[in-house]
């Protein structure tokens, strides 16, 4: 790697954040009668695939809870066995009904009600389960300010590449529980949410979750679907995100840098 | 919303980048045996929805010029109406060969031969038409470091939300040719890389490209397919993402940001 500055080159060696893609197969269906097929490959930051597959299957509505999940493991390829680190094979639950009618890159695609913002937030709906409870937990203003500095001192991977994604789970009193990396920020929040599940720790209702990237949609669903009430990120959010923030009662914060932050909904809950 | 600022509370409204899900349709096959069919649902930034679904669907191997899409249109939905601006139906020409087992998330996903970084870029060497030319566009180290102040003046959407990613294509002389902005990184480059398609401007055989993120494996793969030879971002690459651009003889500039910038391959077009 050449480092240019001024005119200057220095040549040196980087490290760099590994990505990898993952597959993640699934078995399913009643005994004598199973079948396996691919449901996704994501491009990641290779460990923890276990928390990824399990907080990538919760999310998206696949499995309910952590039994639903029977076995995990990495499975070779008779054509490629040096695939084999990066396909894992989820066992289901024998009884859990599986439709790959439904599961695709957005659970709710190609549903035939057609495709809105409202309709998202709709499907999001269908397949929830938590709601977080009003005005709890609360959480202080100058603690919601000090997560990303503690997040930061965690980050392992961040301070040798600069180029990964983390999300953490905090108290609300500043104790950061569990923080992910990975070089995509759904993988981040996939494998804590994953990791939080097989631990049996979800829902996640007296926690908050930082995230260092801004804050999609689709971040906020995840977190929807694992009940937490209070969700920040160091980037900003965008309307579909605060739109189902609102109308989950959960608390968005944005823009979290320095001695300042914004609060897109749900402010009751912090204290200043 | 509201603003917290060393434990003081403003209330203002805000402006937040827009989030929309837009469903790509195809139809195909010849006539009088068209079907139509749900490709994908991506979260954006409405506008510009031809020039996304062109970039993606070219990105993607699923046309490989323009002339291969006869005609765009939004279309109704007779139980959502108000998901018409969400939804885009590309008519592709009668002669392209659709392969829906092929098309999904990732193109290369779910194949047999198993999945590995290997098999990723063997993948993009199978549908890619364009390699850049060696030692060709020069550009000077002074040019890159100006771009990215460049794209910020043309930033608009990014001034108001601060969230949002934008990409720019930029000659080497350094003029921004133009610009495209989405809340999604994919989605920003597929717009800009869409756009020139339908300008008759693929390949980039003698441009950059610049990105406002991180360097991921499938944004140097999009590239890729647009023949462009230097790919500059503010952000870290990855390691995959270094070993295709290796692979395809480009430039890979990461960590763009003030006075330095590295070069992760393809230093040789670049006058220091």
């Amino acid at each position: 790697m050449a480092r240019i500055e001024n005119g200057q080159a220095q040549y040196r060696t980087d490290i760099l954040a590994r990505e990898e893609p993952l597959e993640i197969k699934l078995a399913y269906g009643p005994r004598g009668q199973r079948q396996s097929r691919s449901l996704a490959v994501t491009m990641r930051t290779p460990g923890q695939d276990e928390e990824l597959a399990a907080g990538f299957l919760f999310t998206e509505g696949v499995i309910g809870k952590a039994e639903d999940i029977k076995e995990m493991r990495h499975v070779g390829d008779a054509l490629a066995p040096e695939a084999r680190e990066n396909i894992l094979l989820v066992e289901l639950d024998e009884e859990l009904p599986v439709d790959f009618e439904k599961l695709n890159r957005h659970f709710f695609t190609s549903s035939s009600c057609g495709v809105c913002g409202k309709a998202s937030i709709d499907m999001v709906r269908s397949v929830s389960c938590y709601f977080p409870r009003r005005n709890h937990p609360l959480i202080h203003a100058s603690i919601v300010q000090a997560m990303p500095e503690k997040l930061a001192q965690q980050q392992a991977l961040f301070e040798c590449t600069g180029g990964i994604h983390a999300a953490a789970i905090f108290s609300p009193e500043g104790e950061l529980w569990m923080a992910r990396e990975d070089v995509g920020r759904h993988n981040a929040l996939d494998k804590l949410i994953g990791a939080a599940l097989l631990q049996g720790q979800i829902p996640l209702r007296g926690q908050a979750i930082l995230l260092s990237g801004r804050l999609s949609f689709e971040l906020v669903q995840k977190s929807v679907m694992a009940g937490v009430p209070i969700l920040a990120a160091v980037g900003a959010p965008s309307s579909l995100a605060v739109e189902l923030g609102e109308e989950y009662g959960m608390t968005l914060v944005g823009f979290l840098r320095g001695q300042a932050f914004n609060v897109y909904c749900g402010v009751e809950r912090v204290i200043f």
